[in-house]
């Protein structure tokens, strides 16, 4: 199989998982200590999963929460950021502009600033009141940070059984994922090679993840032409452009929305026949109770995507780590 | 000049700003209740214009205030929408499903609504708390329950003059920018008739009718392929589809999130020669103080896509009221 390491991965995933310790140290301390409200806040690709975590905690507890774009926040401001605050963040590099920026502005406030920052080294890590430097894994890392504070606000009882469930079979279980996607993932990229255009659609706690497959997979990485939309908001727009030949893919999750989706995915065949539909529920995650997958499915739709990425990345000999214009030029 | 009607036009925006006696009575009444969060609750155009209402007052207020979808709601729900909360509607028929259906849940709930129905018989009518029929100038409605929410909670010091000079200018400024723009929304409707696909990227209180522009006008009205980007986004991904000939529209206005459209704004001649920028600051609004404009530029973005669109639909011959799918099936 095309860029995949069984034994790799899993240790990537179960390596984020041992965060917990560490995490929950510091979400119990914040807790205690108290906040006003809670932000997540991102740019590009952060942004996506800090709105995938807020719309997870959204339906499941009333915790005063907030997704902020950091360059959003370099100019408005929020006038709710306040010193009481916590401020949970993750770079890659530490070295994205917007961000480095937005943090030395949270820290002038006086908000406490939880930092999932890969390189330790990176100027940003030294600026955030608590550091945890694992590379990658960035949903799970936004989504524990969530659960253990539900937890402390009594909206997860659940916790124990289901990190213990976590720890014994997500990593292996998301390989499996790949494995048994990765033949859909080669008839995809096939098929989708030459796209002018490409409608992805999703909602829920992976509609984050949808618009960042779109934007930060497609366009930056693959140079394919793509448009993220919610299944809420297909059908007050976009839907009037798409006719037989649109490709549409919807991305079909497991959690509260999920009926959002299921009503894209009933009514594109009616008027589309390019679509594709990306249904978690057809893939097995053993020894993962059915009640908790919808927590996670959005790391099943990873695991799909990165086998379409795969090959669309030799099918179409676009390297994905090139870039034509970020951080090739100054503006 | 196609589809402009001087009088009316003035008559409907004054109309509008007479609406504020009703307003401020709800508002201060709402007010002086007390509430835990405001949300503004819409979907698609409504859910845009809501957009528009929280990240204005994000930058001005700490008023615990809250963007909600209402096809979200009406699955992942909001443990923070209580019977203490305030939400905020706009429906121009009041037979939209999903806001038929989420006004009903928030009822049960017991939040006090605020509704602006155009159609005062609509079921929808009847189910508020507090009820405003006045068509059309939604973003006016909405930005005026923000001002006096803002003004009564001490963030609006200048809102009496704000609106004399809104209620002795507004109406005119607005129809002398549509006049100012024709000749541009005509030649800007003849360059971009065929496009495959326009990108429209905008920020701030705009950012919300930058989305709706490209959803609710150009994919739904046109019936041409467009994606709206946040200017601040547009940087973290989607810049790498951009080339000479991709065709792109950068809205600048002239709220606190100026410096990232213009940062947009800088860039794109160099990578790109089919691209346009609308600058708010280049039209006159006679009577405006200068430091107000950033609250209302987006309603002259709104006057000069009036234009654009007025010889669209003439030059393509797409009459804007038809729709291909949306209440022509069901689904």
């Amino acid at each position: 199989m095309l860029k995949f390491n069984e034994t790799n991965q899993m240790d990537s995933v179960n390596g984020a998982l041992q965060l917990r310790g560490e995490i929950e140290r510091i979400v119990d301390e914040i807790y205690s200590e108290g906040f006003d409200h809670i932000f997540y806040l991102g740019i590009g690709g952060t942004y996506a999963s800090s709105m995938q975590a807020v719309t997870y905690i959204t339906g499941k507890s009333a915790l005063p929460v907030y997704v902020e774009n950091a360059a959003e926040y370099l100019t408005t401001g929020n006038r709710k950021l306040t010193e009481q605050s916590v401020v949970i963040i993750s770079s890659v590099t530490g070295s994205t502009e917007e961000m480095v920026r937005a943090v030395s502005q949270v820290k002038e406030v006086g908000a406490r600033i939880v930092g999932f920052i890969d390189v330790k080294e990176a100027p940003l890590a030294q600026s955030v009141d608590y550091l945890i430097s694992y590379p990658a894994n960035e949903q799970i890392k936004f989504f524990m940070v969530a659960d253990r504070f539900m937890f402390n606000n009594g909206d997860f009882p659940q916790y124990e059984q289901f990190y213990k469930e976590l720890d014994g079979h997500l990593a292996k279980g998301l390989v499996e994922v790949e494995k048994a996607a990765d033949s859909f993932g080669e008839q995809f990229a096939h098929e989708h090679k030459d796209d002018s255009m490409h409608y992805f659609v999703g909602a829920g706690n992976h509609w984050g993840a949808v618009y960042s497959y779109a934007m930060c997979y497609w366009e930056e990485q693959h140079w394919l032409r793509s448009k993220s939309i919610h299944s809420s908001e297909l059908f007050h727009g976009t839907l009037e452009v798409i006719d037989r030949d649109t490709a549409v893919t919807v991305f079909v999750g497991e959690d509260e929305q999920r009926p959002l989706s299921e009503r894209v995915a009933k009514f594109l065949p009616r008027i589309c026949s390019r679509y594709t539909i990306i249904d978690t529920k057809d893939y097995e995650l053993e020894g993962i109770s059915p009640e908790f997958r919808g927590r996670i499915s959005h790391l099943l739709l990873r695991a799909i995507t990165q086998r379409i990425d795969a090959h669309l990345e030799k099918i179409n000999c676009h390297p994905m780590e090139i870039r034509r214009y970020y951080r090739q030029l100054d503006y």
